[in-house]
């Protein structure tokens, strides 16, 4: 199997590459725009579909995987800040409060694509003004939804409590995609 | 405030060394020993009191850190394992079920020791033994509560859940120590 994966981010390169798969990155450039009526546990799969699908035809061995994340705070949509007052803004609303990551991954062949979304729910402490200002200056989380990582120091110090995948919050649910890509390696070795 | 840190786990080093702390680290010779009577969660802040209080006097402004990581298993305690088909088994064990990683850390100064555990619940997915020998030769999780790394390739592809903290489960309740040493070293400033 010829392994795709379109994203640039660096975290999801990361964990897809600690799962132990050899693959090849490409950028793909889709407008992320979803229907404004689609519940928010809908949106990531929505737009994980329409970047897998936005790709060029697949040959057969060949095997995209394209992901979607997307952070909701009391049912509304956080998505990359566009400014460092829209990530204060974001971090500031995270603060001493329960939100959820939704995490969608399309894995696209010749014959088909399925798409699986994994949520968890992320409890941050309070954050004082000062402590985002240092996270915002060190940490640039200007390319992530709802502006923070949950592995940098923000994540560190402030999450009190997760409950899923800390890998789904990272970008990717690497158990869903590890046990996906096994079977579809295997079907493949059998043919 | 001068922070000793009393462990050679290279995960606790890294991740206080991630939340911002400048500090040494020392190594302790403790026999860890426990009364066979104490309760589960009780073991590891009893482990971490006892590395804290077998270090030599402190001097005003020095503060030591000691931490203790344990696994419970169906209300059985997983050590580090002495070999490999002792990990072999430890891991089959926490196959397709829920265990409890308990983590608890101490904070020393000249004129107290405060010990606080934090707890985090992990679901693992079903592992084949072909899978547990591929991570025990891989990754050598000798050294860990519990013959695994929640950091590591097993805990990526077989981890479903987590109810906790990430870090508690890695070894270190990074946003309890964050909050305490800040407080510390604030009221340290205000003398």
């Amino acid at each position: 199997m010829n392994i795709i994966l379109a994203s640039q981010s660096p975290r999801r390169k990361e964990l897809l590459s600690n799962l132990g798969f050899s693959f090849q990155t490409v950028s793909l450039d889709v407008q992320e725009d979803y229907p404004q009526d689609l519940e928010p546990s809908m949106i990531a799969g929505f737009l994980s579909q329409l970047k897998a699908q936005s790709f060029r035809e697949l040959s057969p061995g060949e095997l995209l995987i394209t992901a979607d994340t997307i952070v909701v705070s009391g049912g509304r949509v956080l998505g990359k800040p566009t400014d460092k007052e829209q990530a204060m803004s974001m971090i500031m609303e995270l603060s001493n409060s329960i939100h959820q990551v939704y995490t969608a991954v399309s894995i696209r062949t010749i014959d088909d694509c399925q798409t699986f979304t994994d949520v968890a729910e992320v409890e941050f402490l309070p954050i004082l003004k000062e402590e985002v200002e240092f996270y915002i200056e060190n940490y640039k989380p200007m390319d992530k939804a709802g502006a923070y990582g949950v592995q940098e120091w923000l994540g560190m110090a402030k999450i009190k409590r997760i409950n899923g995948s800390f890998y789904t919050i990272m970008g990717m649910p690497t158990h869903l995609i590890y046990q996906e890509l096994k079977r579809k390696i295997n079907a493949s070795d059998a043919q």
